[in-house]
């Protein structure tokens, strides 16, 4: 019996070892492929500079759509599609100005926020309060903040290590500052941008004003951290200095556009679908080479690398390039929807829609028990210097689908530049390194492969 | 006796929790300094942006000895002097020139390696022979090469994540090709850049010419990534194309020049040393910002964080800004000549000396046993994502001091972008994020204080 034992033992040692070995092997074959012989710069090099900006609406979304639909089929996946969606389209119109009235040499660079309306043609003359939190703003009296624009300063807290802590604490002021401005008289609100260095690209977003009416909506913009210095110095010299702005922004109504989808069957159990995705969608005023045209590339990376290495996963792989992540996230809302109307079964989704950077691991949505499962890999990530396996967001476009109990996961590459650029006129593709989206796209497809194996 | 076995149990867990808790605090302390209140982010603009660069000699070199000395005055260390220190003087002399003999419109950009002696004054016209390795070279017949400039054409192997380690699988070409090609006949050396990227920028470093005497050196230089393509293709089609080059550096002997360094006493065993630096001067094409601007800076913020927080080490801390790492190692030989000389004990030495990029972790040549102890940190550092902690090299300026038995780290900051600036032109200051270069700051500062909490 004992005997027996040991023999059991070491059987279970080489069963082990050999399953080891091969999953050394495949993630070695993942990288290597991706850094020498990858298509995810490419692509990427394509949707940035031949297309450009892909604000949901706008023409550049819909070649994007045309491109991805069209690379995918070229990789020979098992089906390719389209997936209706109905978007709303929102457009800057002219470019904005902004500049201290008594020196209009003091220009103060400034992007409408995705959603706002428009100033009067004439634009706003107005003096600025100048608070730092919702709260700060509700403690004043109604007639402080009544025919002014209200000025939300409260900078990004520099020293969070993740980066995207410090923006959620942050971003409130954002999404929901010109609705508390609105409710007290105010004709229009500026947002210190999200970022955290001092430099002149305002960096735009999404603002919602809660169920006020339409006719209750002030335009809101969000101006350069350095802007946002000066300006706050200037009102504290002399707080009845009045400020000109102008925008032309405007709300279109929806319109037809389409998630790209993509997918190769599983050979085992291909009713179980595991999602790898990114959003189609950018803003409109760089080319949205971070945010998100890395994760749109490093997804469609994922199903290439499984095809050119020929390894054919269990279950069914689907690429998904979501529409309208930015400006009211319909293409999640949508695909969850379909999923749930078909009966559709989803094991697993992964988005990356952090930026292009480093990969440094990622965060998990799911229980302690499927937590540990997947920390047992870290030893097969450490030679890839992956090493963040933890609790945390996954991702906008695929978090609908935590309703129906999939494991849903984020990547998460090195973030700290990663607000350098988001939303802003910078962010584009010469703020990409190509070994860094590489090896993000190898981590992607680590995890989708390991995932896939032992689930 | 169980009771009391209870007791101490209890008193040793509640002497090293506070022992932790006080270790958490301290490292918090440090991060939250350097990326609130920092220092090293207006260092760097300044050595970068008023003195620029610093190839050993230049007065660009020597303004930064002063600066430097100057801003470490100011913090209120105990001691702060210079170091003479003999230095090799290299000159680039007027730019260089390549071009394609047969279009003199496909210009080859190209720049002299470090230590190469000139052209003649009219260039050099001859036929190129394209190799992948010494090896390669020397198994060709002396005929084939005699007359020609030899061109060494391995790339950096880009499917290694460590670029370090591509780094060095690929840099016996560019320091030892020229000594080959010599013995060989050949009339110059070109080089491929060592550089993971195709671009336009040649990279320069050290060539050595090994003990040939100085009428056999003949002129080495690096060209681009680009231009190595392009010269590879033509001369695949067409061996017989010639190739013209100028180049009119020179070496103009030793001169005199300091290593900087500065120190805090040691409250209980200040005849024990712990050194962190990096080196002072750069190559000559951009501003040498991360190599190795950066690495001074952070350690100078080492420092000035022990000061700022009042934090007395109980070992002497010093930092040593070492002159002449490029181009001949002349005072990272000098200190540990000069400590050997005084009989001084050095127990650790950190270098950062591998660009200002989000830190990693350190690579430690050390024993297993002191491995184990600073392993044993892992804990304290994940909050900031630091995580790597492994044997490798420590940094060439504190090299020197292995000899007498001390701890050597190196810091390891994410190597993907290193190679795109190492050498280059586009070494610059706009290179930099400075959440990167005062995390790595804080980092070392952490690893320092912990040493000498724990040695």
């Amino acid at each position: 019996m004992k005997y027996m034992f040991t023999l059991l033992l070491l059987f279970s040692f080489l069963v082990n070892n050999a399953q080891t070995n091969s999953d050394e092997v495949i993630l070695k074959q993942f990288y290597s492929t991706s850094l020498l012989d990858g298509k995810s710069y490419n692509w990427l090099d394509h949707l940035s500079n031949r297309i450009g900006s892909r604000l949901t609406g706008s023409i550049g979304a819909e070649m994007a759509v045309e491109y991805t639909k069209k690379e995918l089929e070229a990789l020979g996946l098992d089906r390719v599609w389209l997936q209706p969606v109905l978007v709303k389209k929102w457009v800057r119109g002219a470019k904005e100005v902004a500049y201290i009235k008594s020196d209009i040499n003091t220009n103060l660079p400034l992007c409408a926020l995705g959603g706002s309306g428009p100033t009067p043609p004439s634009g706003i003359i107005a003096q600025v309060v100048e608070v730092h939190s919702i709260e700060e703003l509700n403690a004043l009296d109604d007639a402080v903040v009544k025919g002014k624009i209200v000025f939300f300063n409260r900078p990004m807290q520099a020293d969070l290590i993740q980066t995207f802590e410090a923006y959620g604490g942050c971003v409130d002021q954002r999404v929901h500052g010109a609705e508390a401005a609105a409710k007290k008289g105010a004709v229009g609100v500026f947002v210190r941008s999200m970022n955290l260095r001092l430099d002149d690209y305002p960096h735009t977003g999404t603002v919602s004003y809660g169920d006020l009416p339409l006719n209750k909506h002030i335009p809101a913009a969000a101006i350069s951290t350095n802007a946002a210095e000066i300006l706050s110095s200037i009102i504290a010299l002399t707080p009845e200095q009045e400020v000109y702005f102008k925008q032309s922004c405007s709300y279109k109504g929806e319109v037809q556009s389409y998630n790209v989808i993509g997918e190769i069957t599983g050979s085992e159990k291909p009713e179980e679908i595991m999602v790898v995705g990114g959003h189609l969608d950018s803003w409109d005023l760089g080319d949205g080479s971070h945010d998100d045209g890395a994760g749109c590339v490093q997804s469609m990376e994922v199903l290439r690398l499984f095809k050119k290495l020929e390894y054919k996963p269990k279950h069914t792989i689907r690429v998904v390039l979501f529409m309208n992540e930015e400006n009211g996230l319909d293409g999640g809302l949508k695909y969850a929807k379909d999923a749930e109307a078909k009966n559709e079964k989803h094991l697993f989704a992964l988005e990356s829609d952090a930026g292009g950077f480093t990969p440094r691991g990622f965060a998990f949505d799911c229980n302690d028990e499927q937590l540990e499962i997947i920390q047992s890999w870290r030893e097969l990530f450490k030679p890839y210097l992956i090493h963040y396996f933890e609790k945390g967001g996954s991702g906008a476009d695929i978090g609908p689908l935590k309703a129906v109990g999939v494991i849903l996961a984020g990547l998460r590459p090195d973030s700290q530049r990663y607000f350098d650029y988001h939303h802003a006129e910078n962010d584009t593709f010469d703020a990409i390194n190509k070994r860094e989206l590489e090896l993000g796209a190898a981590t992607m497809a680590s995890l989708m492969y390991l995932i896939d194996a032992n689930f």
